[in-house]
């Protein structure tokens, strides 16, 4: 049997998923692939640490770039995250011929388009299914699977962080930093959280999501980003009251006039499937106008499943090598020289429906001053909801949810509101998507 | 830009939704593909009534050996249903050196074997994503996806039919035979039901997820099937009472003895996602050793939902077309020279849980004579519950759930149990699933 020779650039989280794979499955994965797939070098930090892993031949090195020029490597996978080195020893694999995996979901958001550029000037393929919803192969199913669609829309729970921490709250009416202090005890999340719970990590792979759904290029830029950090216990339960549960999303829309970019906290109704994907699992629900919601499930980060998809591109790679160019999957789902230029909307042009909640006096005539204030704008309301005061107090919570409408008329009713002396303090706004 | 030309076996519900996403879409799906897809021609039964759908551009003829033969037509779709003559159709295809795409899940499951040994033998592709889930890219997702994995299971609703059916039966206690008329007056269910409730259809696509989860032949004979028709309203009661909802499953396990292949209605946790998986839609649940569980949702029949798979395996085809044969991706996931003989386990030999329900006279010490039954037999009871009787009756029903644990000795037990001068009547038995 023949056999594909590959050099891992890091042998961390992931480097040693696909380690374990391989020297596991490799039998399995043969019969599939039609030929053995062997790892020959991974780029390590720490020598030692990587000899006490103990993976049978395996050569490590320090030197990334012995790696990525070695001729008897076919294909390399980039698993160290971040731009650099990532990014040169990346685009030096290509110049030297290298097929590329890779799990690192900045460097494909932010830097994909160049990348892509070389490997095509290099006829090589740059594989990036760990990158996005980590085992889950939904990079796979939209960009071939669903080829016959044009997709209307698409929404992802694509950070599990993020996930385990809305879902303590929802179930166990916890806080936030109490639960995302456990998350940092238990692994779920970094010393930094910032990446997962302010959501650029979510940015990253719907910029990559939308990329492929839409045929535009990637425009990580253009992704307007709101962490779960502002989510409180109170929200968790009002919405939760009105039906409905608090997910991080990222969102991506078509719309005539533009594509929405959008990675937010979201009311969902609690019926939809996807509200009940809960703790550190991902989904991604994708709405094509032929084949109508489709949804793809699974864990969405760690060693083995990430690992899977790295292994998954790695035989997909292997079965391309006879193939011309010009018959591959292109990186993006459309022909490099489709993509289309179709803008990205700024926020104020969103339409979404809105959960807004603010601290009123508890006295006649509140309601109609917010109401007047909404109808004056244009927006209509689905409910509004008065709380008892809480003791003595005189200050009440009052919920809103809206019909759909634009970001930028919420935004005005928002200022109008908060200076309204009958409401103290800030109105909280959280957008909200039937998903249906 | 290139065209590939395709020819129809059949313009019915999902001939009509193929030409329709192709009329609708082509823009979007060329920019995709690299080249556009033109239906050149196709089967129908009636002349007149093709006429009268005004696809423009589409001959229309009554000789399918005309489709087949045509030397202008690249790729065939066969979406005739049944055996003849749609068998001998692609067979012709392929030994007219055409590429085909089929719909036909009875085809593939019945015929596959000898199906893809006529296409290796002339190197076509033969592509079903069509025939398993409707427009859920699931095939791609299993064969592709996750090839690093070993399968351990997979667990699938696979038949819209009977999850309407179980659905409405569950939120509104409907009887069986009163949801199955609707059904049929909506359109769900065939005038003669019984591929869909006696679990035909699904057991052919059990057979097909199967041989490209575990890489075993097709093996349609082999698939234990038991359909929904003696599913009371008493049972779905009953279950969600246990904190359990009652789905029609397509079952297949991975053992080190053998492969369990089976179909049946099947308890699971109601709080499982896959558990509130409703109406027409479709689900398959993979549990694979690297990556944990995955799972794959939407719709599994319907017009253009279907046609998406169609398209979709078109456009895969179209990539194709310049590798070497060696080099696509195998029909059953496997290299065809790799398929294992791993049997098939008699229904025996399953293991699972049971969901037991029997009329027992309300006397003191039945319960003790249906539990020495059940101890003799080795089998752990997780829980029985006496129901109250109704009015002046003496009679009460007795449910019992039990551990895991061969079929065999719970059919042994239900023998002795009906013997019992305590217990009237059939002991109804449902397996059951913790799907974790």
């Amino acid at each position: 049997m023949k056999s594909v020779k590959v050099g891992l650039l890091g042998l961390g989280t992931v480097g040693q998923g696909v380690a374990t794979i391989l020297a596991r499955n490799g039998d399995e994965i043969a019969r599939r692939a039609g030929c053995d797939i062997v790892i020959k070098s991974a780029l390590v930090r720490n020598l030692g640490k990587a000899e006490a892993l103990g993976f049978d031949g395996i050569a490590v090195t320090q030197d990334g770039k012995a790696v990525v020029t070695d001729p008897d490597i076919d294909i390399v996978v980039e698993m160290m995250g971040g731009d650099e080195p990532a990014l040169s020893l990346v685009l030096s694999a290509i110049e030297h011929g290298k097929h590329v995996v890779t799990a690192n979901k900045a460097l494909i958001a932010v830097h994909g388009n160049q990348i892509f550029s070389a490997a095509a000037d290099k006829g090589v393929v740059v594989a990036f299914e760990p990158a996005v919803a980590g085992g889950i192969p939904v990079i796979k199913a939209v960009r071939e699977g669903l080829a016959a669609n044009r997709i209307a829309w698409l929404a992802g729970i694509i950070n599990g962080t993020g996930n385990f921490i809305l879902t303590e709250m929802t179930q166990k009416g916890r806080d936030f930093a109490d639960v995302l202090a456990e998350a940092q005890a238990l692994g779920y999340a970094e010393a930094d959280p910032t990446f997962d719970v302010e959501g650029i990590d979510a940015a990253h792979k719907l910029t990559i999501l939308a990329s492929i759904a839409f045929g535009i290029p990637l425009q990580f830029d253009a992704v307007y980003t709101e962490g779960i950090s502002k989510v409180t216990r109170d929200d968790v339960a009002f919405a939760e009251e009105l039906g409905y549960r608090i997910k991080h999303l990222g969102v991506a829309k078509m719309r005539d006039d533009g594509v929405e970019l959008r990675v937010h906290p979201t009311l969902i109704p609690a019926s939809r499937l996807i509200a009940n994907v809960n703790g550190v699992m991902n989904a991604v629900l994708v709405q094509g106008d032929a084949v109508g919601p489709t949804m793809y499930y699974g864990p969405g980060a760690g060693s083995e499943p990430t690992g899977s998809s790295v292994v998954a591109d790695i035989v997909d790679i292997v079965r391309t090598l006879s193939a011309a160019p010009g018959h591959r999957v292109p990186n993006l789902a459309f022909q490099s020289d489709s993509l289309s230029s179709h803008p990205a909307l700024a926020p104020d042009a969103f339409e979404s429906s809105y959960y807004l909640r603010l601290t009123a006096i508890d006295q006649p005539g509140v309601l109609a001053d917010i109401t007047r204030v909404m109808g004056e704008l244009d927006i209509s309301i689905e409910a509004i909801v008065q709380k008892e005061p809480v003791g003595d107090s005189v200050e009440v919570p009052v919920i809103m949810l809206t019909r759909q409408v634009r970001e930028g008329a919420v935004n005005s009713a928002i200022a109008q509101i908060e200076k309204l002396a009958s409401v103290k303090g800030e109105v909280t706004r959280i957008r909200m998507e039937t998903l249906g």
